[in-house]
């Protein structure tokens, strides 16, 4: 049988030595130099932190599966047995531009259903942590269940760019949700924007194209403080798949489904 | 003489310690419970700080003036003598919803011209500060000059908002620029936006309405480290009202003055 929490500590050990790498790898000055060819260093530090996860999930447990964003994991088509699904830099151009505001981000799913998420904010050292069933916490602090939350009340996670016209979705549909809201934030990682979801901070998040290695943990975050999650006419996730994605409060999340999305 | 150096020093040490009561103010649970009631949170914290401000400024300066949001400070309708200008929570929609992400401004004047600016996002405890002719810090980190950038390769701080109609400009202005630039983000404080232009982290940050607690201090970073300051058609800012609000890597802004916003 699987020994879910042995997973859990072992994941979080790692995530927190990952995070030093990163931390490590930042110089002292406020390091605009890597502006230059933000794109290699991108590149090094996904590759190295993908793989060093690699390693020791290998290592560890050599029967578990991996998918993670730089494709130095397995070919996975089924979510069948242990399957860790990990983005080592989730907001890459924020990673770079900004030296903040990016996450590790690990899933971990046993058959389908997610058992583990991780969310690291390296930077600000937070660590959003959810077990499934047991609930969510940052820095081990519980977060509450969601409260309902009336949209002239909330903030929503969105780029402004899904207010402009583009292939994805008809902007004219998100337009009137803009302007109904209290007000908007986007910060670049789909990774924290769901851990601000779980932890209360935005009550809602959208977006029209992400990969399974930008939500895998936020799905098992938002799931254990009774948020709600699909796409963004409604329907059920796929987990393998890249897809439009929208998370909030269930009483938020139902209404903007209902009244702005799907009329 | 107005001795800059001392005033400087008061300042630093005075928001440090502002800082420290609104952190205290935080319940160690993550405080949801200042939803229920989120306008009187805000307005007991800001009267608290701002008058915090103004009994040390007063104890210590009697014949400087103080311009305060929150309106405890003085009528001022000239930039005479020494003027602090000061927000005691910027970014009150986050403080409420987020406990961060929010920052204490501070921007002190003499005869109009911007001497010391500090920022101060309390909860990352990153202390941002700018001495006239002395250059930009945080938390004495130099901050280094502006690096030219395309935009192409822009990070754009813009709320959503203001790419869906509005009553302050034409949003079919904006469309082209939310398009053209690699990444938009919007994080709900001018304060810190201004703090995260000046670091390089955004490229520009632009809004259409903004009084002068919002950006008196940012001003002064982003003068020291060679960035354009302007109304969103580039004309001079008029420190004491309310007013359109664009900054930015000065060949940025130029570029976007000259190709988008006044074409």
């Amino acid at each position: 049988m699987t020994n879910w929490k042995d997973i859990d500590q072992k994941a979080k050990q790692w995530i927190i030595e990952a995070g030093e790498k990163i931390r490590h790898s930042f110089d002292s000055s406020l390091s605009i130099q890597y502006k230059s060819n933000p794109n290699d260093l991108v590149t090094n530090m996904d590759k190295e932190i993908e793989q060093f996860f690699i390693s020791r999930i290998q290592e560890t447990y050599p029967e578990h599966r991996i998918l993670g964003e730089e494709g130095y994991g397995d070919e996975v088509s089924s979510m069948d047995g242990v399957l860790w699904i990990i983005d080592p830099i989730d907001g890459t151009m924020n990673f770079v531009h900004q030296q903040r505001n990016f996450a590790i981000s690990i899933g971990i799913y046993g058959d389908g259903v997610g058992y583990i998420g991780l969310i690291y904010d390296v930077v600000h050292n937070e660590l959003y942590h959810a077990f499934k069933g047991e609930g969510a916490f940052m820095n081990d602090i519980p977060l509450p269940k969601l409260d309902k939350v009336e949209i002239e009340k909330a903030i929503l996670g969105i780029n402004p760019v899904w207010v402009t016209e583009n292939p994805r979705i008809d902007y004219q549909l998100i337009v009137p949700i803009v302007k109904k809201v209290r007000g908007t934030r986007s910060y670049g990682s789909a990774a924290l924007e769901c851990a601000y979801v779980a932890a209360g901070r935005l009550d809602g998040y959208m977006t029209m194209r992400l990969a399974p290695w930008d939500f895998a943990a936020g799905l098992v975050l938002i799931e254990e403080v009774g948020g709600s999650i699909s796409t963004m006419t409604g329907e059920k996730l796929d987990i393998l798949t890249k897809t439009s994605f929208f998370v909030g409060e269930k009483h938020l999340h139902k209404h903007i489904i209902e009244e702005y999305l799907n009329k």
